[in-house]
């Protein structure tokens, strides 16, 4: 860190959320379902598709936070999200085979553009790691995918709690055996919030087209996170 | 997996034992002993003394596997085991922060020759991840001092049980998302039968310099493990 950047001098280890930060999840759902719709011969507008799913993630997130539901695996909650929404999108009828695979995008997502070359830079000097909500193993199959240099994976299922239960955050320093003000935590959305609430560092990346082109970019406050960056590359050389 | 290897045909993911399997703990702290010894002027035998550490080790940890103990991380078990032993090798007044360094010499251990070539080369077919007794964070200065390319980072501190109680080894299968004998556990150790005996597949890797060129290499029967290897490139080979 910088001497401008006093707060993050202590900073020790790196951890990044995953869905939007790190991958574009909706390009990438966007274009599985369009190529297997496109082999079954149904029309549609699988953006809408991929944002109709991820809209069901918070609502059935929270259920398992409200212990409304057990614990739940990401995979089996995107199942049930799917299954839900499949009709509206004409995929009514498709076989289980298929609809596994459709689930197993969420597997197979893209990172943006410049996220190997900061993580490999950031990786130098910190400890960089995931804090994600996804499962374990579909961050391991992520990471193999799209060549990510995690020093290790952290998910919610380490803690049987989904961000932003504050078990998440506490449990991450906990592991990497580091005060809670020298764990960064980075994210595209304000669930940085509730982690700087604890004493969480907190970087937030722009992410501007997470949502689509269309769609507003999330709002913040001058001075409300440690770093604001405008990609991975930029916060690595904000932090070296 | 080779036809002749029909068994651990199914198996998707390898997960490995670290002290001594992965790592030469004897040699590297023997070592760090000798430079800190060295330059504070005290003479010893520091292969002695890196054996009287780790022997101290799984009688600590059996005080935690039956609750003697509370959930005591391996760090602050090397710590109690120096600070017991360390009158006995001339280190009684060495200062406090001599004596940190020294304890963090577990994070430092060098792995043998062989392993960064054959785990790059598992990498490309398989998940591979640690099963290991050392603290996380321990686990990824040890992967980041020596280049260890894991998949993710699975330790006892994960499960609050050490190896050899069963929660490990199911608990790996499952953060894995895999079944029981999908999952090959990977060590130099005797600690593989508790898992064979939950369905989990093994293989032994011989290290016959752990304890030292006079030490006894231990003992197996035929056909008791799935797989025998010489090393981790043999290990690689015989994976493919």
């Amino acid at each position: 860190m910088s001497q401008t950047d006093s707060p993050a001098l202590r900073v020790k280890a790196f951890a990044f959320d995953v869905f939007g930060t790190v991958v574009d999840w909706r390009g990438s759902i966007a274009r599985e379902a369009a190529t297997l719709a496109g082999r079954l011969g149904i029309d549609g507008n699988w953006e809408k598709f991929a944002d109709t799913w991820r809209a069901g993630y918070r609502p059935a997130m929270d259920r398992v936070r409200r212990r409304e539901l057990p614990w739940t695996h990401i995979d089996d909650l995107h199942w049930m999200i799917l299954d839900h929404i499949r009709g509206e999108f004409g995929l009514g009828s498709i076989g289980d085979s298929d609809l596994d695979h459709l689930n197993r995008a969420w597997h197979r997502l893209a990172p943006w553009p410049d996220v190997v070359q900061g993580l490999t830079r950031l990786k130098r000097h910190y400890v960089i790691t995931t804090l994600s909500n996804g499962n374990f193993s579909l961050l391991i199959d992520l990471a193999k995918h799209g060549g990510l240099p995690w020093d290790g994976i952290i998910s919610a299922d380490l803690f049987n709690h989904y961000k932003p239960d504050p078990e998440t955050y506490q449990g991450t320093a906990r592991l990497l055996n580091i005060a809670q003000d020298e764990l960064m935590l980075v994210a595209s959305h304000p669930d940085l919030r509730a982690a700087r609430g604890l004493g969480t560092r907190t970087a937030y990346v722009k992410r501007p087209l997470e949502h689509g082109p269309a769609a507003p970019v999330p709002e913040y406050t001058p001075g409300e996170f440690d770093l604001v960056a405008e990609d991975f590359i930029d916060l690595a050389r904000r932090s070296s």
